[in-house]
């Protein structure tokens, strides 16, 4: 029976049978130390007969091995044990050397991403990745427990959809048996639609971005986290439903998961369960006032301005996590609801100095929903909106959502330098492989 | 506060506030009874006062309502409580009348599924239908509980990839930034890749399939489940996996979710920890045997094969799901191992009449694996290929996985006509919205 590496402490003394990759060899004098990775983490085997030593010659880092041996502890070694006096039987033999080192903890190379990326399949066995991706699951498991707890129900919508888009950016258009498709930008309609039927609905998905402006910067595939929530009293409940859910998943994460977390270097977390609340225009006048910087002119922060308050929520109230609101009308989308003035009801949720999401009420009213589509040009009758205005036209309650990148909230979470670095195969302009 | 229809149980004699949809509305002499439907079900409503009554005209199905009133026990009606002295407040009117009928427990009619998919924005506001999506939502919650709790990594891999597809079945193409790109058939090459950085992984995510002979029985987009298991034994590993999924899964689904199962008249469960296994040759014989009709020219299992022997193994064992072991090799894809003789080490699953999902070992030896892609033409070296070659050439252990579509899943759970049935928006070669 084979023991996993988290385990070898409980058979001290003990002869066990580990199984894993070859991932460090060290010849010291007659003796070889070898690391053997498993889905737990590493195990350290000693061998020192010669025969067995023989067996390990050419091979490479990735040769499959089964080690048997006795158990010993080793505080110097990971994990605190090491196997003694081990036999070893090669199951996958590997001749040729990597074309990446992975035994470092720090391979991960922010500065080099296409050597990152083009070596994606074997540098992804590099712990410091694959923690990037454990904490990614861990994510992922703790934003469906959140929901799940909420009544969210768990949906899956088409990302082949006829014709019409949502508005903004660009899409990406494929030929469908003859007709035109566009591939999903988001579940927005979608989402929308099953506030009619669930009331509260979430997909964990892909969404596809086919931006003009598209650079190497920019990501086309992202995995998306889309809410949706009926029957609130006002813009606040959304605001209430996002800020507790992040207060959840990252509070959990750090608790649980603080030993990956660590390894990966991750900032500490400076959160409160209530987020601080800024207008758009107090934001404004806080960061001129801090910096000198005469920004009443922009209609949106700017990327500086996202990073000072997040630095300034963090020092001021211990809490990395703010809210934007009052968003300026100019940027609204159809689907949204007006507020009182030139506002919208509608808060970007920052974290760490970035936009991690936008919040917004939805206008559920029918005739002011067609009459906001009217304005911009979109034709309520269209084939590919028609379901969508259907749902408003035979009852939607107030309601509101929205998207969290699931990429971007782990880049954060864990402090890389590009969110590419948290999407396993990740998708721009020039890269469509692995 | 809100009490949902669940509560309400909990306030008898005591007034309180209930927020839904107008779902029934009942005339009897000066007295309305009517439905309200929240996301936990239906409550009865009955309104005597004439001015209360008065607000009711003219407003349709869908109505949204805030309804306060005193509960009372009433074993007649849904739930078993009743709403008394109701006052009403119209939150959002509907004026008109809905194109179909949702209050029955049945407006599905798989008789016609043009009109149930193109009024499915309506439609699945019937309990019916909500139901099979909230039985979804369950096996979708319940599978990823079992694959977490055995170590299993949730990945999430691109839809879009760069030109190489796994064979088989035909593509949609799209032009990506003036290259061509395919949709995803499968996450096949992605899994078997990180076997080899997490031992254990599996996704759930769209799939996307361009059958050249695509009819509307062809579902063009379908969820799937994909699991990857690394250190198998041998075969025999993979198949305790699904078995034990399959049973863990539904056991829990007909325990727990018992109340919606038999709502939606879902088929009493009839399974066994063990699945009977049998080759295909031995499938072949038995069904001779047992209906006389001569089968030994099949390469494969007929559709009445399929369903006789799912019978034939639950009169016998009480046991509707079944292994079909020993497939043909000249079925086998270039990923799969070849077996003693002509057969692959691949079995289907069959469950209640139809295959859900084939269960192979793949073909972990680079030497073997290039052997096996060059006999059908596939260059390994193509740019789509390269990375998935070389975790093979780095070292992947012996492996095995396996693809579960979970509307499939969802349709023979609960025993729906069509596939689609089981799928919010379904996509066909004429269908692309809603």
């Amino acid at each position: 029976m084979r023991v996993l590496s988290s385990k070898v402490g409980d058979h001290i003394g003990k002869k066990i049978l580990i199984e894993g990759f070859l991932h460090k060899k060290r010849m010291l004098g007659g003796i070889t130390f070898i690391n053997v990775r498993d889905r737990k983490g590493l195990i350290q085997v000693v061998i020192s007969d010669k025969d067995e030593v023989e067996k390990l010659r050419g091979c490479q880092i990735g040769t499959v091995l089964k080690v048997s041996g006795v158990v010993k502890e080793e505080p110097r070694a990971p994990g605190g044990f090491e196997i003694h006096e081990a036999t070893l039987e090669v199951m996958v033999p590997v001749s040729e050397e990597l074309p990446i080192e992975i035994d470092k903890p720090l391979s991960h190379k922010p500065d080099n991403l296409d050597t990152l990326f083009d070596n994606r399949a074997i540098g992804l066995r590099n712990l410091f990745e694959s923690n990037i991706f454990r904490t990614r699951a861990y994510v992922l498991g703790y934003i469906r427990e959140f929901l799940v707890d909420n009544d969210f129900v768990e949906i899956n919508t088409p990302k082949l959809v006829g014709g019409a888009a949502e508005g903004g950016a660009e899409v990406f258009k494929l030929d469908y048996f003859g007709k035109e498709a566009t591939l999903a930008q988001s579940p927005q309609l979608y989402k929308q639609i099953m506030v009619g039927v669930f009331e509260r609905v979430f997909e964990i998905g892909p969404a596809f971005r086919a931006e003009l402006s598209a650079t190497t910067r920019h990501v086309s595939e992202v995995t998306m986290l889309d809410v949706e929530m009926g029957f609130i009293e006002g813009h606040d409940d959304v605001l209430k439903l996002i800020e507790s859910m992040i207060y959840f998943v990252l509070s959990k994460l750090y608790k649980d998961q603080s030993g990956i977390l660590k390894q990966l270097n991750a900032p500490e977390l400076v959160l409160k369960e209530s987020f601080p609340r800024f207008t758009m225009s107090e934001i404004h006048k806080l960061y001129q006032e801090g910096t000198g910087i005469d920004v009443s002119k922009e209609v949106d922060l700017t990327p500086d301005e996202e990073k000072w308050i997040c630095n300034y929520c963090k020092d001021k109230f211990g809490c990395e996590a703010v809210f934007a609101t009052d968003l300026p009308a100019s940027k609204m989308k159809f689907y949204h609801m007006k507020g009182e003035g030139e506002v919208a009801k509608s808060a970007d949720l920052l974290f760490r100095g970035v936009e991690i999401s936008t919040v917004p009420q939805r206008e559920h009213r029918y005739d002011k929903l067609v009459e906001q589509m009217k304005k911009i040009k979109i034709d309520p009758e269209h084939p590919g909106f028609a379901a969508y205005v259907s749902a408003f036209k035979y009852g939607l309650p107030p309601h509101g959502g929205f998207g969290l990148g699931i990429d971007r909230l782990t880049q954060k979470v864990i402090g890389l330098g590009n969110v590419k670095e948290a999407i396993l195969f990740p998708r721009d302009i020039n890269r469509l492989a692995p």
